[in-house]
């Protein structure tokens, strides 16, 4: 409006893109709110991780992270699911070619932004995407470490339902090794109560 | 965890404050998601209105705006109604207990937090509140405009049902006026747009 001659474009455009991010709470994810009454969605889980960011940020690997990127790339990272859907994390077969689907999601979504900003969201959402910034490491380790406390405290029903072992469980959670080693060493301890607490299966090599 | 002497102290109330404010996305506002499905809830209008944040900061009253306390203001601005609920802006019944409510709920919440952490959070929702900063003027200008977009959007759905009429939207925008002058501008050509199209009544003196 203020800032260029195409300034009614320019606004038509980011008020067009604010409307279409809306869909986002409408993809649903296959982690239960903590009443355990319904999946939350996409938007929900992005609002969490963001409030967790300001709260946790002292547990980052890098302690000279940068917040504000963090909670930049927390709140975008899966605005792609509106086109691509959310895939479950641990469904190898949809996980196959889900980059492409996503890569494709960020060029038409993010397109619909003035130019600076379409760029400006697509490096957001690759760094997210490649983790090539301590920033991004965090974001991430945030990121899984959120669905872990909801599935155990939601007694693993989700787990359950999917017959997910400890290991895979373990696989994802490694990003938190260096986005958050202090938070790596709880998502441990929580992965193995929750085995001896019967809410998820041990690893097929505990059970020899 | 790493802080201090009493780090698993620390660490443990700030997941408990994590899983606390898990609640939020159990607060229904008198809004709709734009596809006129259902009221969203306060974790979902709290997401959306950061993510117009990172968009429209350019817009703001203030162009040397600290965009990452708007973005810290607006994520934490709603948690009070974890306690207090949603009270509608047009009640004007429920609103005069509302700052006492809120008070209440605030002093619990972030009480649960470390100390430095609860007096950051406390100190937020106060700015927020009294819009002391242009900070959280802008972030008030993006918490009454969304819901305007929603309500336009969904051909005044909400607003029929209360039967609120455009002199008190306009007045409820009002925050826009200082926060966003040319959000301001945006606001007004919504509502009287929407009182042309039935969708909000006009003034009562607009009438005769």
């Amino acid at each position: 409006m203020e800032n260029s001659g195409n300034g009614e474009e320019r606004f038509g455009s980011q008020i067009s893109f604010i409307n279409e991010i809306d869909k986002l709470k409408g993809i649903e994810r296959q982690t239960l709110v903590l009443s355990g009454r319904r999946q939350e969605n996409d938007a929900e889980h992005s609002w969490h991780i963001a409030v967790m960011a300001l709260i946790l940020v002292e547990y980052a690997g890098d302690r000279d992270v940068d917040l504000s990127r963090v909670i930049a790339l927390l709140l975008i990272h899966d605005l792609v699911e509106i086109d691509a859907g959310d895939t479950y994390c641990y469904d190898d077969d949809a996980r196959q070619d889900q980059y492409d689907r996503e890569k494709q999601a960020a060029a038409r979504l993010f397109g619909m932004l003035p130019v600076d900003q379409a760029h400006y969201f697509q490096s957001l959402w690759c760094e997210f995407e490649s983790r090539s910034t301590a920033e991004a490491r965090f974001a991430a380790a945030l990121d899984r470490l959120q669905p872990l406390i909801h599935n155990y405290r939601t007694e693993g029903r989700m787990w359950r339902a999917h017959g997910i072992t400890a290991d895979r469980v373990r696989d994802r959670m490694s990003p938190l090794r260096d986005g958050a080693p202090a938070l790596w060493r709880y998502a441990l301890s929580l992965i193995n109560d929750a085995v001896e607490r019967g809410f998820l299966l041990p690893a097929p090599h505990d059970d020899g």
